[in-house]
């Protein structure tokens, strides 16, 4: 019997895992290293499988993946394992895989849920590497499901073996003609190979996909489906599928993941390899948002959390079922990119273009006016009611001078002023061959793309446009949302790190965590602030009213009370705050009140004193943080200071690590930008000084993982040139939780 | 020769007009009574046509009424006129319109611009009341062509013709098979009559209505295309269409009008008739907002005024072209109306679910929990890995089980927490007419609407749903917003209008404008909000820094110093404001200041003095006005104020009039409604106190045509039972435009 372990894989088997770990050698990412993404060669390429529950009923899960295997033509062996018969559609069927004539690279398991255990085992004592559940009654089920699929996993992970699913529909690898996916989307004739990866998390609607894809006319390269992921995962399979070089789009359908910076290694593949990643992402209102409550917590849903991710990392987001297929559509075509947002726009119809105008405007994108040049060299072959401004109006001309429409392509793609091109025609059912070689004669002026709208007119020519790699779209808003996608591109991951000294700020909270605290108050909050260089309001803790107005005096009037207590996190909610105490007597009268209210709020919260701080006046309040995001570690927050961020949601989130390049383009996305830049005579802010706090921040937060929360509110920005300093801080230490077993 | 006047036509070609004209003198509105809708009997229900420019070749615009009419069986004579022929395709053509048999009831006119005119009036000679002029070549053109439709306008005019177009492609009822539209998309032979009646100011787009609405087995009514909207309009077509009882629902491609309350007319009749109006409306960004410009002009772009008036006046809006498609389909249907927004879910594919569950949420729908006696129930039929819970997972039971799926649906639209339904199938090939059956029958059980979503399954499903009167799309998110609009459902126009004595403003108003004036400074405008019982800052207007202390000393210190200027608008810019003087020394020399800006300002600035008023503090500032829109009359204002208005855009418009009921929902749509409402510790505003000035203020801009712009800014708005008052206001009067004429 042969070995399957991973060490004796042949050369060519692992072409795509050894492109990973090329990749992973040569970056100094650490986390990238640390990935655990997963080889998936014996599962998406295995040179042989075995089906354990085959049957000879092809309308039962066990009988699909046999009839599949043979019909797409899998070149390796087959073979089927039940005990009940001799052979199954002509080929012999073995009791067990223990009594196969060699192990197979990957079993596919369609047995009872309570028999998947034992199957599971069997297959790793014949030394199969890897396996294919289909098998539901896991996890999804609660209760004693979850503790099935807990010694699943726990079986897995003793022997390394890939395990995808339970709970699945499997995976196909086309080119390959391995496919061991049940979706009856699968069972036609015609379905040929294509450059189209894609991975769900949802059985049926990878089935979906399937349908949809051989509707357009594309080609599907894998259709997998993870199922409750008990081993292998979405990340795993993004990172495969985007390694080989057949695929030219990598698409996914995403609930949730487990381990954000395992998608983050996988989607570092996808750029490196320059490969668009696309993903619809539902559950956006999950429920998971709330477990980081707080305050604040209204500012960092989790689904904030992914979008920011996705941004962060280049994936396109679909945000409906029709966009993902539009996408998909268009990227498999690999179209150029724009080189910016300005769209020139020729069109039969007067309507339809101001339509898109609008579009264009609501889309983010632009309507330059056309050069004049270009204007002049269109007007020649225009016909009379014509106009040769952008949104052009060639009327009914496509209908008798198929020549006209490609002099007036040649020329708006030529145009200086014009960075992608909307070519739409509405019912245009004449002249269609001849227009059709004039789009792709003028596709190939420059490499500036063209996207056609083409809206029940003779359906011959979106074929025929596609087959050479021109977009093209049965809706004119569905055509500029691609343009838009083409103009966004996926984004480049900047890898610069601010340097910044985050010891002596670590060593203080390991402290504290270790003397049993549960948080930092303002004034502990503070000198961590301080020891990671970030400005904070002077001022010191005092135990009297004497000493308060001593402080007072150092720190100079106006000054702040307010009570410095780790047992409680809403100093103005317990009347521990007075601000703006201009002479002794307030400060003295403000330190009685104080301690007055805070007895009564709380008579047992531990006090350490009152804190007297300098008041910072003519300043921006914003609010900046740090949070632990379940999925995707710490999160750095920023939005508008005080009631405007809960009201009118402005706020803005990253995964860390940020650079002060990624910080300074969070500043620009708040509504209040235009305030803190200097519009309608307000004096321009220190900008460079809140995105230097923020990066401070993101490299904290990687540094330590004893913080649960940090809140600077407010973060009083100054005027350019006068720096940023914290009045108030809030550091929420990580408590140790309790963990719960499944057993 | 019979005369074709209006006042001999038959009772029965008069039933719509008799309707609207009912409709009309029952109503209480005097805007109603002076609508200028015409009646367009002769043009949409002509009894013969006559078409001048007729031409054999059915290629040509001039040949295809001739060779439509006839297909479609027009009931009536047919009278080509062309000097060139004897006869075309077997009928007699006439060399002139004078020499017809009989008047005929319209003319189509296809022949080139320099002779419509006198096609026109040959037509008018012959009696004819009514055109459809194809021809281009008028006001599109611009110069010469604008001038030519001036006069066809005035010539039309001065007869009373009613004239369809230029530069139009034609009208068509195909009840009554009168097809004068030459669009290409209605050569098709298998079009049938249906209830959908449209209206576009673009000629292809109709064209493209025409095929989509073919493509999906939708019947067609009217096809009306206005082009130039010479005579006939938008609104006309509208409340024709909206009139005629096989029509059940009307929709229209809209790029502007320029009568806001004919529109409104034409809407109160649709309503009146029950009968749903969908508008696309286009040109979004259209320079004319700019025409209304000023400091707060950014509130008001015309396309915000359009969507406030289809919002008052319960116009559908359809955001883009699929969409539009798709409510038309929604109504065509006469589905029932959702009674609230509470969605059921039923699927075959979890993963859609979870993603309509995320939909549902964004477009502003509610996912009940179900009620547990309908999991219940739900639950024993269920199969092992479904879930019962909202959105109910059926996963692949519709393949073996239809009987199931209808057991699922009847309890689900009898759950009470449950308002209308989404079931969803994707990839659903096998057991079609038993499911057909099934859903059917379910959509008997109450009058809880049941919207389909039917995505790459057996496409003979969506015709017999349809036929049965149930929506259904072939993607989730397109059935959701179908749903969203059954529970948005028409708004009912409220006529309650608020009694305020108006006369002594508008006369204070009338004397400003005789005495030359161009705008009143903030003294006069309080004046003149006061006499409209608008609450004011006190204060008055003096000379000299002696009197300006006694001011003082009377409203009561803190006060403000603004100096008081017909020439100027913006007075902070002007350094002619002080804010929060507290002492006699501070005001006495706040006067010397503000008198030295001025000067340096604007040397030759009319002053009538500086006011001095009280300074009200712990108020939140809105912005208040009224603003003339060059389509829809006065339009009151509602935003945020200082700078947050620019920089969040939280501003609310309305066309007067409005009631304080409307008001009171006008400052619930505000993004700082929560601030005013007393959330997060501020105290509850005085709401009601700006909702009855803005009452007010509809009131007045109704009573005048002499304002061109009212600004109360800063309106304070004080703790509830406490009011609202203008701390500053300001009114631009109506100055006479010069006029442009166009010979």
């Amino acid at each position: 019997m042969i070995s399957a372990g991973l060490e004796c894989r042949s050369p060519r088997m692992f072409s795509v895992w050894s492109l990973i770990m090329t990749y992973m050698k040569n970056s100094d990412d650490a986390a990238m290293a640390a990935s655990g993404l997963r080889d998936l060669t014996p599962l998406l390429k295995p040179r042989s499988v075995a089906i354990v529950g085959a049957t000879p009923d092809s309308r039962r899960v066990g009988g699909r993946p046999l009839s599949f295997l043979r019909r797409f033509g899998f070149p390796g062996p087959i073979y089927p394992v039940n005990p009940k018969y001799e052979e199954i559609e002509g080929i012999r069927c073995y009791p067990s895989v223990t009594k196969l004539p060699e192990s197979a690279d990957m079993a596919i398991i369609a047995v009872p849920a309570s028999r998947v255990i034992e199957a599971v085992r069997e297959c790793q004592v014949a030394g199969i590497p890897s396996m294919t559940i289909y098998t539901s009654g896991f996890a999804e089920m609660g209760g004693a499901g979850e503790r099935l699929e807990a010694e699943l996993k726990s079986i897995a992970e003793a022997e390394g073996t890939l395990v995808c699913g339970p709970n699945c529909q499997g995976v196909a690898n086309l080119h390959d003609r391995m496919v061991a996916n049940f979706s009856s989307a699968l069972s036609r004739d015609d379905i040929t190979a294509g450059p189209i990866g894609f991975v769900s998390q949802s059985g049926l609607f990878a089935g979906i996909v399937a349908a949809e894809c051989h509707q357009r006319g594309l080609g599907l390269g894998y259709l997998n489906s993870t199922g409750n992921e008990c081993i292998v995962d979405f990340a795993d399979m993004i990172a495969h599928m985007a390694s080989d070089s057949r695929i030219r789009v990598v698409a996914g359908y995403l609930e949730g993941i487990r381990d954000g910076h395992k998608l983050r290694a996988a989607l570092a593949i996808a750029r490196k390899n320059q490969t668009p990643v696309i993903i619809l992402k539902v559950g956006r209102s999950d429920e998971s948002a709330r477990a980081a409550a707080s305050h604040t917590g209204s500012m960092t849903g989790s689904y904030e959390v992914y979008r920011a991710a996705f941004h962060q990392w280049g994936v396109i987001e679909a945000n409906d079922v029709t966009e993902l297929f539009d996408l998909i559509e268009l990227f498999s075509l690999s179209p150029p990119a724009s080189k910016g947002p300005r769209v020139g726009i020729l069109t039969n119809s007067g309507g339809i273009g101001v339509f898109c105008a609008d579009k264009v405007n609501e889309l983010g994108l632009e309507l330059p006016s056309l050069n004049p040049e270009t204007s002049a060299r269109i007007l020649e072959k225009l016909p009379a009611f014509g106009s040769a401004q952008n949104p052009v109006d060639f009327t009914l001309q496509a209908l008798s001078d198929a020549e006209a429409i490609g002099w007036h392509l040649k020329h708006m793609v030529s145009d200086p002023n014009v960075d992608v091109v909307l070519a739409f025609f509405g019912v245009q059912m004449l002249n269609v061959d001849a227009l059709c070689a004039e789009i792709i004669k003028a596709n190939k002026v420059n490499e500036k793309p063209i996207v056609v709208g083409w809206m029940l007119g003779d359906p011959s020519l979106p074929g025929q446009l596609r087959a050479e790699g021109i977009p093209c779209f049965n809706d004119p808003l569905r055509a500029l949302k691609a343009i838009r996608a083409l103009v966004a591109g996926p984004i480049s991951m900047r890898e610069e790190v601010l340097p910044s000294d985050v010891d002596s700020a670590v060593a203080m909270v390991a402290q504290a965590v270790h003397s049993g605290k549960f948080q930092l108050g303002e004034y502990d909050s503070k000198q961590v602030l301080s020891m990671l260089g970030i400005d904070v309001t002077r001022g010191r803790v005092v135990a009297n009213s004497q000493h308060a107005v001593a402080a007072a005096e150092e720190v100079g009037y106006p000054v702040a009370l307010k009570v410095e207590s780790p047992d409680i996190g809403h100093k103005s909610e317990a009347g521990g705050v007075r601000l703006g105490l201009t002479t002794s007597t307030a400060v003295r009268s403000g330190f009685e009140e104080i301690q007055d209210s805070i007895r009564i709020f709380d008579p047992n919260a531990l006090i350490d004193g009152i804190g007297v701080y300098e008041m910072v006046t003519d300043a921006i309040e914003l609010i900046v943080g740090i949070k632990q995001d379940p999925v995707f570690g710490p999160v750095i927050l920023l939005g508008s200071g005080g009631i405007m961020v809960e009201m009118l949601k402005d706020s803005v989130v990253r995964v860390a690590p940020i650079t002060k390049s990624d910080a300074h383009t969070m500043i620009t996305e708040l509504k209040i930008f235009p305030l803190l830049g200097g519009e309608r005579g307000y004096p321009k802010s220190d900008i460079d000084a809140v995105a230097d706090i923020l990066a401070r921040l993101s490299n904290f937060s990687l540094a330590t993982d004893l913080i649960s929360e940090l809140d600077i509110n407010p973060l009083m920005v100054l005027p350019e040139g006068n720096g940023a300093c914290a009045a108030d801080a809030l550091i929420v230490l990580q408590v140790e939780q309790e963990k719960f077993t499944t057993n």
